[in-house]
């Protein structure tokens, strides 16, 4: 029997009703065949929130303020935004990653300091950012996870902070699957109304402007910095083959581009919610991803990826822990 | 400010887009409600699991034979069913109830006995439970409860283990909701096709036969000992005011009766899976219950429960621990 074959053998034979364990039975063969065992462990999970600023919100995308994104950084530092209650709740790592935020942080901040420029320049003049910004900016996304897998960490989930980064998810997908730009493109964290048109018809300036071909160039000239630090902490986690945990809107955009460099990166995807924001549903459907959670959350900052660690924690542990039928001494289906 | 207003307050004032939390900040206005207080705690969670058998069993409305009942005890005092696992990981005290197994289990495995028979009858031919016998479940069913809240248990869980049991939930469906039997009525743990008709038709002919008055008539007519004794269990729950974590048909069904005799208990729930069975979707709409989890579970046993207790912790840490944007120095929406 394929390795395949035996967890599907080992999950159908547990004292349940076939199938009966729904989308946990899914991620349970999923972690096995990732980890390549009939019996996989969960080891020190971790989270790494990137954080940038975006060129573009000097246009109004946001319904929020660019300090905000330092702002939120020190929140995070300081413990008291949403990601930190659910990863210590969890027991996560939290790692906070200045990818390119514009402003100075006190030196003894527990910040990581891999900023690469003070944000990501104005798309609606030039690219985001240059090709080699980009390059610099996924290896040292990938430098951080090697760090984490020096550690003994085999799950990881991703979150970030960034006023303008909605709109830049939006451009990757509108690029990547060549899909519309009214459908790739939502409220963010806010926009309404005139404000959304508003959103709506920059974007589509913006599209226009650019050809780039490749995924990279395709990442540099609409990302963000730390949207392209994201897709390098994503290709690492595959080659080191963890388990990658994927939250909202932004998240699932970054993944989507990391996708595109190496098709591989899929497999090992546990997608974690599914949040309100138009274009993200579409695009999960794209990549046929069925997610743990549908709170509608809309925070960010890898909250959905936290907050779902629990399910894939109870994949796991049914599959190592619950009987059998062969020997709980319980009748099958007749 | 009333305390609906403060905790409104509380919520919309943590550093987040306003509603961002999703559905975790209903679950903290309602927890916050529950207990009375801006700063809600979750204490010593049990999960009860109530067993028995049902005559009607004996029609061929299940997929598995009626022994299954008393092995899946057995499954669950040496830990190796589901609902053990998610017990263990989250941090219940699971307690086993025979309300009426067709089994007689030895004195020293870790059972609650608190056998009203051993099965309901054959409503096929007479009602399932003589209301005399009904009362008596229920009024077990809260000393189970009360014996929890000496515990200092304030979050309590309800699971079920008998086969044949979906038929009974469907029956009190259809007459507490005057839905159809066909709208009531699916595969419960694998009936397909024929079998399906079948059921149908018997169902409907039982519910033709009989033509009781109140709550408790109907529950002794169409119920079954271990609904009986849950619906009892949740009226205490509600009286205690615990939280009541409402897993998937069974449950609900039981909910629903409890809700007839007292609509109070309405708000103490929280509906923690919605289920692929045909007719739990109708029932939760019913109820306007927007549950929390969406994974095609269908084992009951309250491994619903078990499973979205974290996102009730969740609920309550963010509510206590997350900082706001007067203290921590983010500005709010422009």
């Amino acid at each position: 029997m394929t390795l395949n074959e035996q967890l599907k053998h080992k999950i159908d034979f547990k004292t349940k009703p076939l199938g009966a364990l729904g989308l946990l039975e899914d991620l349970a063969l999923q972690i096995g065949l990732i980890q390549n065992t009939l019996t996989p462990e969960l080891k020190n999970p971790a989270l790494l929130v990137f954080a940038a600023d975006h060129g573009l919100a000097d246009e109004g995308v946001s319904a929020y303020p660019k300090e905000v994104t330092w702002q939120m950084v020190m929140n995070f530092v300081s413990g008291g935004a949403a990601i930190n209650v659910f990863c210590r709740q969890n027991g996560f790592n939290l790692k906070v990653i200045d990818a390119g935020v514009d402003f100075d942080f006190p030196a003894d901040a527990p910040i990581t300091n891999a900023k690469i420029a003070r944000g990501s320049r104005n798309m609606r003049r030039e690219p985001a950012m240059t090709v080699s910004e980009c390059l610099s900016a996924i290896g040292k996304g990938r430098e951080q996870v090697k760090q984490e897998a020096a550690r003994g960490c085999n799950i990881i989930g991703f979150g970030e902070m960034g006023i303008g980064n909605t709109s830049a998810s939006s451009l990757l997908m509108h690029r990547f699957l060549n899909i519309p730009i009214e459908s790739c493109t939502g409220a963010g964290t806010g926009s309404r109304g005139e404000q959304l048109v508003r959103k709506i018809q920059i974007l589509k300036e913006i599209s226009e402007k650019y050809n780039p071909q490749t995924p990279e160039e395709t990442l540099a000239t609409f990302g963000g910095l730390e949207i392209a630090m994201m897709v390098g902490a994503m290709l690492e986690a595959c080659d080191q083959q963890m388990i990658l945990l994927i939250d909202g809107f932004i998240a699932t955009a970054a993944v989507l581009t990391a996708i595109q460099m190496n098709p591989e990166v899929r497999g090992n995807c546990v997608f974690c919610h599914s949040s309100d924001e138009q274009g993200h549903q579409l695009m999960l459907r794209h990549m046929d991803a069925r997610p743990m959670l549908h709170l509608n959350l809309r925070v960010g900052e890898g909250t959905g990826a936290a907050l779902a660690f629990p399910l894939v924690q109870a994949a796991v542990n049914f599959l190592n822990q619950m009987s059998s039928f062969e020997t709980a001494g319980v009748a099958n289906k007749e």
